[in-house]
């Protein structure tokens, strides 16, 4: 086996068989294949396409190419969320605690923000005391116990799919539907689950701005999840304007517990029972998506889903008190300040991408890994598609955080990510299309 | 300016503005740019294709990427030969001094074998004494006193070259005409020749194997010369068998000093006639190519050209008696075996490249810059394409070399390479397209 005769083959458009994808996934685990090799194939891969076969393939290949989870100590079907990513996106925050009080064992790797995007352990670190670097075994032993628990990815699962991560990071061979489900579901194989529930997010705020791609990357995932083995439900959901009011850190754990608690901005409790009754259907907790609906529901009004949240949040050496008084328990801001609309009319767009990027300006997310956040910075939402604003008094939104020269920086940035004119736009619906 | 977004850029097929490809350019040749980016870009641009703008700038600002030759003191037009390589292809040998017999200056650079085609420098160093690392102010002088030299290309000329050629080796990105095109013809316009002359090679011995990529590479190199202010021409020449008799160092040598004295194998002395008329009517040195043509089978059959070479290896440390009595000049092989014919019939095809890689393993040439070589290892050619030979007793060639076990290795694949049948073959024509 030859990496340059590999490389070639893929360049040509040829079908890479299981054994060639073996031993560029290999190579990249162990470092030792020159990276320049892995960089050229990439791109070759990106233009020439993978098969739905060479998909699977690689996917499960990089599963295998480190330590994998073992979950079958814990009783029952397990079920695993994966979103890809949006702005104020809290769902797993708010769905995992409420699945895991229908009877739903919750066990969860979970990422950090990188990009435009937040990420789930640093919005739990919010916290006070919430740790999410869980030995293995307690993890395990907390999901028996508690039904629930979220950690985060060491670097021992799917090691190949980090150096190629990496890689496609750097030459421009991100946005290709089949690296990225061979990506995302690498991980959540060696994460151990039986089956995904799939949000793929698209919009301004999501890395997809188009429902064409969005729809392909949601039946490649699920075709490929099926390839492997494994049960698979993708859900492509809105992200033209941030989910909810409150996007980024402590604020989004705020906002969550009011959702949990049955209230809380529409839309999120809708995704939440929407993306919730997909798992309970595929872990066999339910018989119907209507009872499964029902059931969450109840869950969430009765103060159920809550009480699971705050034995969650205290089995992870978090202030259980969060669940009650968030805004004392969690870190306040020092500045809080209004981004005024810049114009009369009708909320028509907002630009998610760019709220995402005034995030990171502000250190509610990051550009390198590592770097540390400012819990308290983020953006609450107020004037959402289809709201009527008014130039200079209405403020379309607020910004907080501890660095008031931060803050000030973004707000001309803020303004003009919201389109306004005249006419009453068409609000975006929040779930586009279920592929199965 | 940012790699990232040139890299997505001519990903998605887009053309590259002069400021981005010079971005690329110095990136590679002062090592600031991630060699992952760089192998990235590369195989965008093999799959998505170069512009002949984007050819002829990236040629430009590569040659502008590092020190250039001043030929200016020497008189005259300097006019530069180049071959994409073959087996057998001793023709700078022959053409560099019977030019210079005809008035026109050559100061040539040249490089060493790799891969499975020869090296004009390590044929040249068969000849004890020869050097072949002038300084640039000998190199000068010389071209003024004996009106031709040919030395090593330095590091200095074109170093974005040398890295991005260094990762097309590595990363299947080599065989793209406007990649082709900008690396020759980069390191060319470096070496200060003012019109240049290209053998295209085709057939099994080439890189190119098929007609119609040598036409394209031939066309996309005169268009981009003459795109970057030079006069061109190209020939599409033969490489279906090895170039004359001869294929190795010190047995090249021997055959080019038989041309020069005016003899040899027809098609060295044909090819010799056509380049260097070719070369003559760039230089202005001739009104015609029959008059050119003349001129340069008088300088053969004379002895002027034999003269000059004479002077030319004395001027270069060589041992001038090479050109009266090569056999005993030049360093002589222990051993010498012969390939024998596998069947009766006549010689259909012969495989060039499995005879370049035998080269290879016999120590004529190298995979490794700088690894040492045998001198006089060499394959003789004696059944060309169209001889009837019998099974057993026709040597189709003798292979000789200092090493017996490796001459002994390659004997099966040698005569595998001969291709015999009962049908007499149409023979190939030596030149099939000439380009301007």
């Amino acid at each position: 086996m030859n990496m340059y005769e590999i490389i070639k083959k893929k360049r040509d458009g040829g079908e890479l068989s299981r054994e060639e994808l073996a031993w560029v996934v290999q190579g990249a685990g162990r470092h030792t294949l020159p990276e320049v090799q892995l960089a050229a194939w990439l791109m070759a891969c990106f233009l020439r396409g993978l098969s739905q076969r060479e998909t699977v393939d690689l996917t499960l290949l990089m599963a295998e190419s480190g330590e994998k989870l073992d979950l079958s100590p814990i009783p029952g079907r397990k079920v695993d969320k994966h979103s890809t990513g949006g702005i104020g996106d809290k769902m797993t925050l708010v769905v995992a605690p409420l699945v895991a009080a229908a009877g739903l064992p919750v066990a969860k790797l979970s990422g950090r923000a990188l990009g435009h995007t937040g990420g789930t352990l640093d919005k739990l670190e919010s916290i006070p005391g919430f740790r999410t670097d869980l030995p293995i075994r307690d993890f395990i032993d907390q999901v028996e116990r508690v039904g629930v628990a979220v950690a985060g990815a060491g670097p021992e699962l799917a090691p190949a799919d980090k150096t190629l991560y990496a890689l496609r990071d750097q030459t421009a061979t991100v946005d290709n539907v089949s690296l990225i489900a061979a990506s995302v579901l690498s991980k959540k194989l060696a994460a151990g689950a039986d089956a995904f529930v799939l949000d793929v997010k698209v919009g301004s705020g999501a890395f997809l701005k188009r429902l064409d791609q969005a729809g392909e990357l949601a039946r490649t995932m699920v075709r490929t999840a099926q390839g492997a083995g494994r049960e698979a439900v993708a859900l492509v959901t809105d992200m033209n304007q941030p989910l909810g009011d409150a996007a980024g850190n402590a604020v989004e754990v705020a906002e969550a517990v009011a959702v949990l608690a049955g209230g809380g901005p529409q839309s999120v409790r809708d995704l939440a029972l929407e993306l919730g009754s997909e798992m309970l259907l595929l872990g066999g907790m339910s018989n119907s998506r209507e009872e499964a609906r029902l059931e969450l529901t109840r869950l969430l009004d009765s103060g159920n889903a809550l009480e699971r949240f705050r034995a969650w949040v205290a089995a992870q050496g978090g202030d259980p008190r969060v669940a009650d008084q968030p805004e004392e328990v969690l870190p306040r801001a020092t500045w809080r300040l209004p981004v005024f609309a810049v114009q009369d009319g009708y909320v028509q767009a907002i630009d998610g991408e760019e709220i995402g990027l005034c995030l990171v300006a502000m250190g509610a997310g990051r550009t390198d890994p590592g770097a540390p956040l400012d819990p308290t910075a983020g953006v609450l939402v107020k004037a959402h598609i289809g709201d009527r604003v008014e130039a200079g008094t209405s403020a379309v939104a607020w910004v907080q955080g501890n660095d008031r020269s931060r803050l000030e920086a973004v707000l001309p940035r803020l303004s003009a990510a919201w389109t306004i004119a005249p006419k009453e736009p068409v609000v975006p619906p929040l779930i586009y299309e279920r592929v199965v």
